[in-house]
């Protein structure tokens, strides 16, 4: 299957570079990609991983036509405040028939139930599995492994930054310690305090609750309150207590609607939650006939990922 | 889909009560019952939670072929030696042309492969997502979430009869006083040595190793070592370590083949396996792909078993 790339950087070079390993079985080619810095490149025989990029097409729009590709991939930066420009790709690559994987968080904490009625309208498939987790099922263990399961509530640890400067400030050091230890890790985005005020958690928080409860938010709806007042000392006194603090996303089903919240909550130190540290995330599910069911990833990265939307590209040429 | 149920306790009645609430979304009837104690229950139309039970069938073919059901639901007790006669009445539903799901994980750990050919020969589906833990998704989890993985190894804490033992232990009561605990909470197979020898987690490495690894081992083939010689004073000294003892079942990939194990570990106590209490399980796979990734399901019951056949059910109807 001939796919498009929108957004040409790390994750997408794991992407090709995974394409390429699983070529003899999982026949996808690469024959498109756009980047704002770099230009545009086509080739309908397949584009290698560093492709050598011509001038920029002038809009997405354009990029997609050219392109000749069944699938979007979509891996644009983020927007959090309305997922864009991310959920436009989407849309343009909808309306061309096109199926859509994307990493990107915005669009699905943003506008999900819109865009999931726009691609069933369309006929095409519509897959965000790395958009919470890093590629770790989450979205397509819901859609193929819990059917006639109603998820009531979740709770997950899903911000790496948080962890490493919570970690930092564990060992006595300050929050600004933490940043740069996040910033040479390489986890944390572009603005840090995206992580610490606790908007990516909600963005997830908002992306979970929008796909598995149908709940139809925004990262604006979730009450949220970051770490950025934490300090060492309240850190070590929850740790003296045999606590542990980390940043929780949590959604419930209530009778007014689902609840989202992002907090740093005091966990007992033996909570799963409890044991995310560095990039490694955990996600509990409540679920009315599974009971409470986990997921977890240790120390994911790039090419985990990018991995995601391979899975997302399988369950696509799977589904048709 | 007209069901077949072999061995009706209660896992049985959790699956026909869930069948019954699922029934206008998964129009599942089950039409059949056998048990050695009770009798053969019959008919067409769809059995109630509790069957009239009549005379028995003569054995399990002419209860097969009396049935008229698509899909047997094998859930007869264990056999760990030789995954009997659980896998004859698989293959006997084979031969039939029906499909299987099997909460036993004696037939998997045991005779995997073979029965897997025979399916396929017979054109049928064969699910078995309750084997190892008692319904969280592992084994739909690896066909469905997972393409192009290889799993390299696993580590699990998969028995709950050891571990309520060895919490009892950690508050200084003896394995006599763990076995009674056990007991009291329907934990425990009819013989607890079963578990604290390591047999359970002996086939459920067996298990998952055939599975995900293409292993073809049987329970013996483990290296296993049971928690029976552990005493409250090595316990008591692990937990001053910072450490906690968890009966652990390991798999990896070496050249010369799958190496299975079964120990007593002294596991860091922020390992993610030492969070297992009670009948909480824990499973990381080692995969070339996703890393490690784990699943664990929080104090799973009967109805968790029942919902992972129930999802196995699903599985096989939208898989035709």
């Amino acid at each position: 299957m001939r796919i498009a790339v929108l957004g040409y950087g790390r994750v997408a070079r794991a992407l090709a570079r995974l394409i390429a390993q699983q070529r003899h079985v999982y026949p996808f080619r690469i024959v498109a990609a756009h980047t704002l810095r770099h230009g545009t490149a086509y080739d309908l025989y397949g584009l290698p991983e560093e492709p050598a990029f011509g001038p920029a097409a002038a809009d997405a729009e354009e990029f997609l036509d050219r392109s000749q590709a069944e699938i979007l991939v979509e891996l644009t930066a983020l927007n959090p405040d309305n997922g864009e420009p991310a959920a436009s790709h989407i849309r343009a690559a909808f309306l061309r028939g096109m199926h859509v994987a994307t990493a990107n968080k915005g669009p699905i904490a943003c506008c999900y139930a819109d865009l999931a009625e726009e691609a069933r309208r369309a006929g095409v498939e519509f897959r965000f599995e790395s958009a919470v987790m890093d590629g770790a099922p989450v979205f397509n263990l819901a859609r193929h492994c819990l059917p006639g399961t109603g998820v009531i509530g979740f709770a997950g640890a899903l911000n790496s930054t948080t962890q490493v400067i919570l970690d930092a400030m564990r060992r006595g050091l300050t929050l600004e310690d933490g940043i740069e230890e996040a910033r040479r890790l390489g986890v944390t985005e572009a603005d840090p305090w995206f992580d610490i005020d606790g908007w990516d958690s909600a963005c997830k928080a908002a992306a979970l609750a929008n796909v598995l409860m149908d709940a139809r938010v925004t990262p604006a709806a979730v009450n949220r309150r970051g770490i950025g007042r934490l300090t060492p000392e309240k850190i070590a006194e929850a740790e003296r207590a045999g606590k542990r603090i980390v940043l929780v996303s949590r959604g419930r089903r209530t009778p007014q609607g689902v609840k989202l919240r992002v907090r740093a909550e005091v966990l007992d130190a033996r909570d799963m939650l409890a044991q995310a540290r560095g990039t490694s995330n955990v996600l509990v599910l409540h679920t009315d006939t599974m009971g409470e069911l986990g997921v977890f990833s240790q120390n994911p990265g790039l090419d985990q990922t990018a991995y995601g939307v391979f899975a997302d590209l399988v369950d696509i040429a799977r589904s048709l």
